[in-house]
């Protein structure tokens, strides 16, 4: 038994396979991971990373099959799941995922090969699991893998406590320990013990609010679009010699330094070594931007940039169009037992449609550009993207924001 | 300069006017009136009292005046209101209050008498501040009043985090050194700076999320009407010799040992110390009660109850009927900055909405009894209250909610 | 399975005897008694109680029990243990400590009627579990009383954590969860396992540093002096008609008003109410003591005190002589495995010498009297006492330490 | 005013000459600098920056600036200071300093030229102050620079805590708002203010108790020994073109990279990364260390590691002797106000010769190597080293040791 030290829960006790696994190179990699990717621009001490995390999912599933009464192989399956549900991610976490996962095909194909090869594979088989049976819970199929990925996953509750713990942001505090507690199964479905209404709203509020204050912050958008476009241009240098698959598996300090010595990247990598990062042109609301650009492929916005550029006669590097996908919330299917029956959380509680709504009203779409331009690109990205709004008020609205974030970068 | 340690803001520096009103009787009584009256059966550590929460709303006047550049006399009024803004509670604070204002009048008369008289008036004519003033800022009338009751009030973001913090339930951490740094007026009214309709929601959210979980919780509900029913029954007893007027100035100790000693409470009295209490036989939502019942004022209340027992012929002593007042939601006039306009919280945030509608679901008419009383008296009530369920139905709701309680205070 | 939620350990699960328990009189009744006693007037925020504090050593017992592998009925005596420990204490704990056992005879007798009798004694019969063993443990005898009371005691880690939180003072911080996780026996002795000297010493110098800060606070000490005088008299005057053993059931509250209504101690109960305390005549170090005081016993304590108050004319309730006992360190006899070997905490580190030289140098004999009388009785007790210094130095001493007092009270 | 989030701290505010210098590519450069280097090998949650560090060092420095009454120019320059004070600080921070510094000269002229040059000095002189002065206060010189750099710092106050924090290890948890109020200038130099002699040892024992935990180990000082040694293969390669001052200037990115890019370093890269370290072959008190080994230079020690694997016939790349120097504590000079004189702490509290002798006891000589290999090179060390224990004696203890750190890593 070893018993590791966390910022969050304290002591961490890890033992059989996931003792074995922590000792692969795959999950010793994610050390080197930024759990947040470039929010530590936003927030300085966010620094955590996939390694501390996935410590903090296998602490919170061990809790959670002690609580359901689940022992032997099937617990081992679970655990190592937990361990492993991150060890596809690239670097940089999420910023990147878009890109890789448009080259590589699915995450979860990428997984299962993670899973079967290498010492990760050689340590399970070892352990008797079936690497291919680990993968589907990491994917969240059966009735244990809604536990790792599912509405009540472990894998939610320890990251909301964790970001907002290495953020200082205190709305992602969630009573962890109750949530774990009052899981169990109805007819094979994971759900919330009768009583827990509030603890389930809880978990959807924590998120809620994380959203636009932390994962959607714009500096943090605005420096993950820029981290993004950089990867893509490393991808396409020749020099480089880098594809999808090699990006995939680096970490973030390969693909710092990457960025750092390719001429075509080098430009970008300064500004975010030096926090030099580009400015809103446009922050538009999903009422005042046509259908089309929300649905917009990856190519097309790519040919949108050109043509803004294009019209002002800039570099297409530097206008960068952030399309969010349009607002969900998963956690509304979330099942609460309310008087014996299973109800769905959007059924039960009106707060679901509320944060849905307030999702909505959140979403912006940007266009990006070095402080100097801003002006001239804003203008011509209003008329390219055919946005319900004249310039003036886009040039209002952006200054207004503007000023509050320099003035509370939190 | 004295400096106070604080569990929740660490360090706070009294000084002027406010030290001097921290030795005075009136505000060192606050250390014997439990901030929270009978929480502390449900949550074991909620022993904190209104003197630690006067100081730490005294605290954050300090830093939302800096913040305003508020100073010299008109500052010393604000530190002295929030110093003072609960010395008129009776003991356990919010529990009697229905009981005590009805009977000896409106609140803000009783504190504008207070803070006139003895030494607090002695305080604040020796530092040359006009008791009137002050009690008028308590009231929250003026400019600086919404800095001690409105809206944005310091009272709520102290006893928000204060109560989380000694509950253990983290709903109540809200960033209030975030919200006191943005507070700022605009036409005379009081209203958070751009950019802080998430923190604004998080004020509310926070309050929606504590009222079931903590202020409102069965078991509080049910040891605070037991509570105020034996206050009441000391009241009328002609031999304790106690006016109302008597009752609102002792604290938890007079009125717990007063109740231990008087013939006609000391049955309750000897329940709540031993936390050996009734169980409620009606639970009943609010689309479920005629509006008459909602509306009823206490003489109706104590007939009603009087009618339940004479049916079941049980002492009337031991069945409570308990009617909260229909939910309402004063932080949905909140006002915050969205570019340039101030705007109140209810029409910007969808969330007002619909925590306005769950305080409405999970509002609850109680009636409470001895446990081996409670099928008898739940039938009884149901029928003399006009509720629309049938007893079986009563008698189910309320075993699924009494056993979950049971097993999960919290 | 009943879950609690504590302010210190989060979720705390209650069964078997250990719940049976809870819902006794005499448990309850530690609701009531403030685990700090009049510490509260130097740190506002300490109103934590001895019931918090018993589920706490009973949550750090059933971990302890859980690593050590024991289970069944001898896991079931020590949780009862856990739960019953303070269950003799009298009114505000440890404050009137000295003058009860004096009156009553020794605590662990009376314990063991506490145990034996009334509700206790049904619980635990019904539970197959004797009386006497439980309080044998309570007591610290045998293999797993020393988990109960004993240098490695749970009851200090979690009373050095609460005590922490709640005072708002960082030094009590030690890491329980890894002394609970190390503990092991070697030949029936209670030991912390390979690699855990500084685990050892960190409780120790968690227990040293919150001595003066906390649990000697100098005006802890005054109110305690000022409350025990006031029991005292209490105990004396023919009309109260109340006995050391009937002072030693009250609680908190009880006590409290006892001594507002009786004449004899009516006018001590409205200083410690109004936190209008004696101040320091005379503070002195453990050299300038002659042994015989250091030594003295309570009668002759109270004839120097009649001597220094006739000495000035002054009423002998006035002055009150306040003698530490002399100083020790129980947690020096700690055993470690060090190299495989038992080895005493004591022998393997110089922290604890130290730390008890420390403790020496802390040591004072403090003579106390209302303000306007300290200097005439001051002046008397050097006298009366034969302290080594003159009377000058005594009140430059004095003066220094109350400034610092009154402008930094932590 | 821009206003930071900080995990510690809560709400940093920076403002003129800081917030200037947080946007030069200098201080920038500190995001990607871990605080504790290989100590994330240990505690994984330890990933915090010298970024966080160093604003978290400013706004301690205000605070205290602003208790001693300090404004204007003269806090400008000290602002600046904390900002950089840690600025010169290599890759992996603490971790490769005797190397680099051995190689580049004194770190303090290094600092002189970082803050005369570049985009630092431009700023400095924009705000009309000048660089060396600065660097003077960095190098704590002056009345002000005992409060950036000395025994009573903002600095150590700020560590402390934070590397508390992010390691989840209790013991730095100091009382660093007490002690920043309480400093005082008595004859020009910086003292801790009467009654402050507990929080002075808090302090001392803080350290003393985060070093062997944390900063000293011994997997955290096996993993820098390793990446201290591969550095210095690096700066050896004749195809890296690497020298001292180009990487005393890189990030932990580059020097990760460029050791996972050299042939003559790939091999420790990757037993980094993989975090398969190598073992304690021997670790041996000092009293059981000849004299002249402990003072050895540089190169006698590469010359003993020579000689241990050529008695043994191994690559010499795999056998790393590490002496630490003789243990000193600075903090024993603080001083401290004890009525009205200054004392040094070191005089007054006997805590600090026990802690000194603490330190001592927990000196350790290392000599690491591959596992596979550590008996021979165990064996061989003790004799070359002409260590006094005999091999036997060497494996037990160390077995002992190995068996305790595999079973609890904190």
């Amino acid at each position: 038994m070893k018993t590791i030290k966390d910022s969050v829960h304290d002591h961490i006790q890890v033992d059989g396979v996931a003792r074995a696994l922590l000792d692969t190179p795959e999950v010793q990699r994610l050390r080197r991971i930024a759990q947040l990717g470039t929010v530590s621009l936003v927030y300085p001490s966010a620094n955590h990373t996939r390694f501390e995390h996935s410590l903090g999912v296998y602490h919170l599933a061990c809790e959670a099959l002690e609580q359901l009464g689940v022992e032997g192989k099937q617990a081992e399956r679970v655990h190592a799941a937990a361990i492993l549900h991150d060890v596809g991610h690239g670097p940089f976490s999420h910023n990147l995922e878009s890109l890789t996962h448009r080259r590589t095909g699915r995450y979860h194909d990428d997984v299962g090969r993670l899973l079967a090869d290498g010492q990760v594979g050689d340590v399970l088989r070892e352990h008797d699991l079936e690497p291919e049976v680990v993968a589907g819970l990491v994917a969240g199929e059966g009735r244990f893998g809604q536990l790792v990925s599912g509405e009540l996953d472990v894998d939610r509750m320890d990251y909301l406590v964790r970001d907002a713990h290495h953020t200082g942001v205190p709305y992602g505090t969630i009573d962890h320990g109750r949530l774990v507690r009052e899981l169990t199964f109805t007819d094979d479905e994971l759900v919330l013990d009768e009583g827990n209404v509030q603890a389930a709203e809880s978990l959807l509020v924590a998120r809620a609010l994380m959203n636009p204050t932390v994962y959607s912050h714009s500096v943090a958008r605005i420096s993950k679009a820029m981290l993004r476009r950089a990867a893509e241009r490393l991808l396409e240098a020749p020099t480089a010699g880098i594809d999808a698959e090699t990006l995939q598996r680096m970490d973030d300090y390969d693909l710092t330094v990457a960025l750092r010595n390719c001429e075509a990247t080098s430009a970008f990598s300064r500004r975010l070594d030096h926090r030099d990062l580009f400015k809103r042109a446009v922050w538009a609301e999903i009422d005042d931007v046509p259908g089309g650009i929300i649905e917009a492929d990856h190519e097309s916005i790519r040919e949108f940039e050109r043509e803004i550029a294009d019209r002002v006669s800039v570099d297409p590097a530097h206008v960068i169009l952030d399309v969010p996908s349009r607002p969900s919330m998963t956690e509304s299917t979330t099942r609460v037992l309310v008087n014996g029956e299973m109800r769905r959380l959007g059924e039960q509680s009106p707060l679901v449609e509320a944060l849905r709504a307030a999702q909505y009203s959140q979403w912006r779409l940007g266009v990006y550009s070095p402080a100097e331009l801003r002006d001239r690109v804003g203008r011509a990205a209003v008329d390219v993207l055919g946005l319900d709004i004249d310039g003036a008020l886009v040039t209002e609205v952006r200054d207004g924001l503007e000023t509050t974030l320099d003035e509370f970068v939190d």
